[in-house]
């Protein structure tokens, strides 16, 4: 097993806001950008890891810091003295006695986390010559579950109950990875529905995507209700009333005006209305679904919800239909593993966020493991799927008739070209001098 | 009015980890540091703004580079300009359309954001010549609520009910304030307390704080029921039952061990248990503290609340019986003095969190605002104190007789002595170098 014998950090940003590409009625400008964690061994065949953390642009070098500024509870280190106490050493990135003060398991220094903890898998999929969702099927249950840090979750996961919950999910693991590899993950697109673009590039986007084999999209909403209601129209008459069709707000309501403005969107067949209200508002949330389920609206909600506590209680208050927990937001792939098996707990289906840069890199093999590990059925699933940006990934994510093409190459698909990583390098690379 | 030409970071610490001054169950060696914005402005006088956020020691650079990140919103502003639309000027910082991403407003980010906040605050106070408490209390109800944002908040506090609280508080403000003045802010102190004092220095210290006036302690625990019982002991034993005596654990217990361990410290006639568990889990901390209600002793948190809508949820699942919110945790004083009128609508105590470096300075302030403008009563409230570092400030808090004397000096308290900046300046000044 190699030495991790160094860290790099790597601020990488594409100018998506060129095309308000990713726009929403909270973020108009994003700059889609990676923080990157890329870990150095002394492996024979010099294999690497490499994690990142998604941000949209400014900030993005803030997040490279705090990497550095963790660097020490990876670098020295052999990979199988962390991965044999996973948890532990994962705890003690997230409770670094004087770096604890800057979340705690929140904001930058989490997303900090996640890069690295993302970059520790990468490389020991690598190592095993698995992509991370196989390497993940191919542990016990017991190595599994000593990979996660379960504190603050006694009161509705301990290690008892997510040892059952795998050991459980054992028959059939080796069933529905062979389904799933037939099948590919099902998914749902975002890019026809951008806040910023004109109603003709939606109509065209629309087009072709069904043509492509879509049939389950999203728009961006929270302009007024009147532009909603537009942009609703435009895509129902567009797609016809056979496709699954999502709105997201991205945050920007009170929870009484979030109910009010949803009523005025019923009569879409809308399947959910994803971060209707701040992502801190688990109770908001809570009112908000009771308030609309006479619709049949329901909430999803998880790209900004910062960790696995702040998803304990979205689940204890039955405040979401859907979880759409973030690979990066919360602390990389055990804290998500983690949330899958709560989610398993309260039967509450996960809906990845995707999209961003890598994102949809990540959350094919999170999907993946939900199914195939975790025992999660396809049933009302769905991962999200944005189109821009694959081109810069050594195994970009691959999508067949509206479905992800289950990973297999080794690691965690976070690997970009090395050119890439020159030219997208802020604010040196060329996307950046032009 | 002055304008804002520039902002100058000082990434300012103190070695308190030499002595364990701080310790507690889950920051073993803290040193107490603080992340400053100072403005510059073309003032006449030379006026500048001081305003920082407090953390405990690594990280705080990030703090500092996050100040910078920031900084296009504040310089080259007039003073006036944001003064005249402070809410709106709030939330250009918070909802930055990129830098949210980061938060959005939590972590490093929104610590960064209070720093500018509250340097903001110190210099519109030295320039009406006052203490930021009585400017606050010079503003009239609408002058004053138009610099709160109340986004996400409308479903328990929106601008009418604001503006009845402090209509409703206007009778005897003016008394208030004067009475204020003779009796002193009512306060406890933690400095006897901190976990990695042994027991002869805790006696001591209790026995110098009684003799100096202190009627109200705290300290730390968590480290097991044997040595909490025993810390329990010893200062129960040292200062009689007529004085009030907390604990706090930082956050280090799962909610069924909360209680199963705080069950254990009955019969030291405990006033609260401090954050029992994990800031972010509100339904965790209702839980703690109905099963605590029949030992009497009660739930208190908020030093780790990242803003106003956890506080929020905390007071609406009646999760606490006191209100600590930190100074600089959320986003400065304008959220500050919005989370005070929550508090109100729920006729929760707010007994702010200080220490640190310099956070007695600010919460004198607060703990003022809460009484005077706000209009809460004294009745079980009391403000933290810890009695070490305040020789650095240009106007340190003063205490008499275990009560806060109120503050008189022009500004926010913030501001260190020159010698102070440079010395503590890290890991450059004289404090580092020995």
């Amino acid at each position: 097993m190699p030495r991790i014998v160094a860290l790099t950090t790597r601020d990488v940003r594409a100018r998506t806001s060129r095309h308000l590409d990713g726009s929403d009625a909270a973020h108009a400008d994003p700059d889609y950008s990676a923080a990157y964690a890329i870990l150095t061994t002394d492996h024979v065949d010099g294999l690497q890891g490499h994690g990142f953390t998604f941000t949209i642009g400014r900030g993005n070098d803030l997040v490279c810091a705090a990497i550095d500024a963790l660097a020490h509870h990876v670098v020295g280190r052999d990979l199988d003295e962390i991965t044999g106490d996973m948890a532990g050493w994962w705890r003690s990135l997230t409770s670094d006695s004087q770096l604890r003060w800057l979340g705690p398991e929140k904001g930058v220094i989490h997303l900090a986390t996640a890069a690295i903890v993302n970059a520790v898998w990468d490389l020991w999929a690598k190592t095993a010559g698995l992509p991370v969702w196989q390497l993940v099927a191919s542990l016990t249950p017991e190595q599994l579950v000593s990979t996660l840090d379960l504190r603050y979750l006694s009161d509705v996961l301990d290690r008892d109950r997510a040892l059952d919950l795998l050991r459980d999910a054992r028959p059939g693991l080796d069933v529905r990875a062979s389904s799933l590899q037939q099948t590919g993950i099902p998914a749902y697109i975002t890019s026809a529905g951008w806040l910023g673009y004109p109603d003709d590039k939606v109509q065209q986007l629309c087009r072709d995507m069904y043509a492509d084999g879509w049939r389950s999209f999203k728009t961006k909403v929270g302009i007024s209700v009147a532009a909603d209601q537009h942009r609703c129209r435009i895509m129902r008459d567009e797609l016809g009333d056979d496709v699954q069709l999502m709105v997201d707000c991205n945050q920007v309501w009170d929870v009484p005006q979030a109910i009010e403005w949803m009523r005025q969107l019923d009569g879409f067949d809308l399947r959910w209305i994803e971060e209707p209200t701040s992502p801190d508002d688990v109770l908001g949330h809570a009112a908000i679904r009771r308030a609309l389920q006479p619709t049949g609206i329901r909430v999803a909600t998880g790209e900004h919800v910062a960790n696995r506590v702040v998803f304990k209680q979205l689940l204890q208050a039955e405040a979401i239909d859907y979880l759409q927990a973030d690979a990066c937001r919360v602390g990389g792939l055990n804290e998500v593993i983690t949330i899958l098996l709560m989610a398993r707990v309260f039967d509450v289906p996960v809906c990845c966020h995707a999209g961003g840069i890598g994102l949809c890199e990540y959350v094919q093999h999170i999907a993946a493991i939900d199914h195939v590990v975790v025992g999660a059925p396809l049933t009302d699933r769905t991962t999200e799927y944005a189109s821009h940006l694959h081109e810069h990934f050594l195994h970009p994510a691959r999508i067949e008739r509206g479905a992800y093409v289950v990973p297999t190459a080794p690691g965690y698909s976070a690997e970009l070209h090395p050119e890439s990583y020159e030219s997208l390098l802020y604010p040196t690379g060329s996307e950046w001098r032009s």
